[in-house]
């Protein structure tokens, strides 16, 4: 379904550079469409939004988009008024290169909370960067990365449109409403009222079902550009894959969690409604113990009760409640059965570990993505601002 | 205001053993009162509560105890009715060697959740403890720990009373409603009601501000016990003191906090109300990249306010939003101010991180307590279980 390499939908391209605020990696990436795009987007929830964030709240507005330019490294971010003129400083830079307005331009910064934006050093990073404009979004991809291992792209066909996810995002994730930093594009035809409304049901079952450490950013940013050079595309089919697509990525984050080794995907089913079961599976891929121990593939398994039994507000019965780890039954009516030990820890070192719950009092599911806990994410997390 | 060493109230005593559950550290603690004690007990609200909190609820019910009994490394959670038949077990060994009934009784087990309790050799492990019950309450809190790195104990005079705490808690701790084990002992006059009423408002400012790790045990369990043998005590004096001991106690928990190596108390104040204050204070203590930043004495001191900033439901205006990190000015209207990075990451190092958040949007106030996350803890947790 996803296509072997990514590609970009027709008339969309981008381009990195290292523009000197990291040593050497890249640190600015622009992506560009050849005409204006319709566009939406949903941004952090946080109160402490990023400059980027207040001066994109402004363009989307508009729902048009030429163009993203991205920065890593300083996140301009609690920086006050100067940040929001630096961020529009910004978008003008871009927006000259593309040949349009700042009003087409979206803004993201991503990296330390609280530095000055050196935008001079940005300004002129940006000068000349339309001549390098081309076509694999995994050269975009490279210019946003903070701790993130490696580039994040992916693309799929839905008829005779191409739809392709560029994305970052390591540590300080647990979006809500929106996510880290997502792009995504497609040449197919639809207005800016139903990309938000695809856009935002295709958020709300995986990039905000994602949790790597429960921190939300202050920049999170999620947005969709349609230049419908493609023309129309059936509305179900776009749906279906645009929820795919972002429930591929939300994979891939998890797996790239700062310093994990596995990724974790907890369903909950039989819950009371959707919103309960939404916050058992939370629950699960937040609990510190259950991480560690899938970090530690030690089976454990009274802590999954716990982080279930800790959902002081849902409805939650010991009774009714059986949970499974990679298909290995490890609690029955809310009682540990007596497993083989060897085989469940043995399930715990795989890539992914599956855990599932059933709670036996309604029809509500839901699933939530998450990666286990290890000594890497503490020392990643103890330097990041002085390294 | 505390004695140097702990001492016990009139008419208390305890006794701790090995009996066989660990390889040779005590796993076993008897309290006693010479005469029945009017006591008032809280426990978690975990939906998964250990079969002694279960037969816990029951007996307090009657509102006097006359002992304690608890044993460390298994839990007998998760355990089914077999579980609840070995805690009722476990009480009646007990009042045999108190001479008194079951039903006079409290107890806890703490440890691994959802293995079988070895209630045999718990049995042949209190026969005979009655012999060895003495005065010095570090004994009985011996008997209590499980990843603890010293036994917790502490008392004060009030009048012509004493009161005394003694506690075991390191992981697995978020209390809400509830704590980890805490025993309070008292001399002083009080009825069941009046000290349920007074334990639930010194829990409600200290242990249930605690949080090592945002996971709820299943056995929490807080109780206090007062035996009369000192006559009556003014009941404000009692009151303040038993909320400046339950404090105290808090901050030695937090301290011993699995793998942790500083304590942090975030202070927040200038809030809506304080019900805002107390959810803005334990966001803070329980952001991993606070926790790590801390660890690290890294000033990365935007994490604050994303910490802050994540708290959706409640009111924060960035403007009037300013943050101290030890005393020393460190965001200021919600930007961060260009303090000396030398200065911050030194008071990072303190055994204490003060963490002060005034709002600006009101007059509630709060206090929480945490400790910084270490790769000790990611190692103590990774394998619990199987060590």
């Amino acid at each position: 379904m996803f296509h072997d390499r990514p590609v970009f939908p027709r008339g969309f391209r981008c381009a990195s550079r290292n523009v000197g605020l990291k040593p050497n990696a890249k640190d600015l990436a622009v992506f560009a469409s050849d005409v204006d795009a319709n566009a939406a987007a949903v941004f952090t929830r946080n109160h402490f939004p990023g400059a980027p964030v207040i001066v994109g709240r402004e363009i989307m507005q508009h729902g048009r988009l030429r163009g993203i330019v991205v920065n890593s490294k300083v996140s301009n971010v609690a920086t006050g008024q100067q940040g929001i003129a630096k961020a529009r400083r910004m978008a003008a830079a871009a927006a000259r290169e593309l040949d349009t307005t700042p009003e087409r331009v979206l803004v993201s910064s991503t990296g330390v909370i609280g530095v000055p934006l050196p935008i001079d050093i940005i300004e002129r990073g940006i000068d000349g960067i339309a001549a390098e404009l081309q076509s694999d979004p995994l050269v975009g991809a490279e210019g946003i990365m903070t701790t993130d291992r490696h580039p994040k792209a992916l693309s799929m066909s839905v008829g005779d449109a191409t739809i392709t996810w560029v994305a970052k995002g390591s540590g300080m994730i647990e979006p809500n409403m929106a996510t880290m930093l997502v792009y995504i594009f497609t040449d197919a035809a639809f207005d800016a009222v139903s990309l938000d409304r695809m856009l935002r049901a295709a958020v709300d079952v995986s990039f905000n079902m994602l949790s790597v450490d429960t921190d939300t950013s202050t920049s999170d940013t999620c947005a969709i550009l349609a230049n419908g050079l493609a023309g129309t595309v059936d509305e179900k089919a776009f749906l279906e894959a645009l929820i795919a697509g972002c429930t591929r990525m939300t994979e891939i984050l998890a797996r790239d969690g700062e310093g994990a080794m596995r990724m974790i995907r907890a369903s909950v089913r039989g819950a009371l409604d959707t919103s309960e079961a939404r916050r058992v599976a939370k629950s699960l891929v937040n609990s510190p113990l259950v991480k560690t121990m899938v970090a530690g593939a030690d089976p454990n398994v009274g802590r999954l009760l716990m982080a279930v039994g800790k959902c002081f507000d849902c409805t939650i019965r010991p009774a009714t409640t059986d949970a499974w780890i990679n298909g290995h039954a490890v609690v029955v009516g809310g009682q540990r059965l007596d497993f083989e030990d060897d085989v469940v820890r043995k399930t715990l070192t795989s890539d992914v570990v599956d855990l599932e719950v059933s709670l036996g009092v309604g029809n509500g599911e839901a699933r939530a993505y998450g990666c286990d806990l290890t000594a890497g994410y503490v020392e990643e997390n103890a330097a990041y601002y002085s390294s």
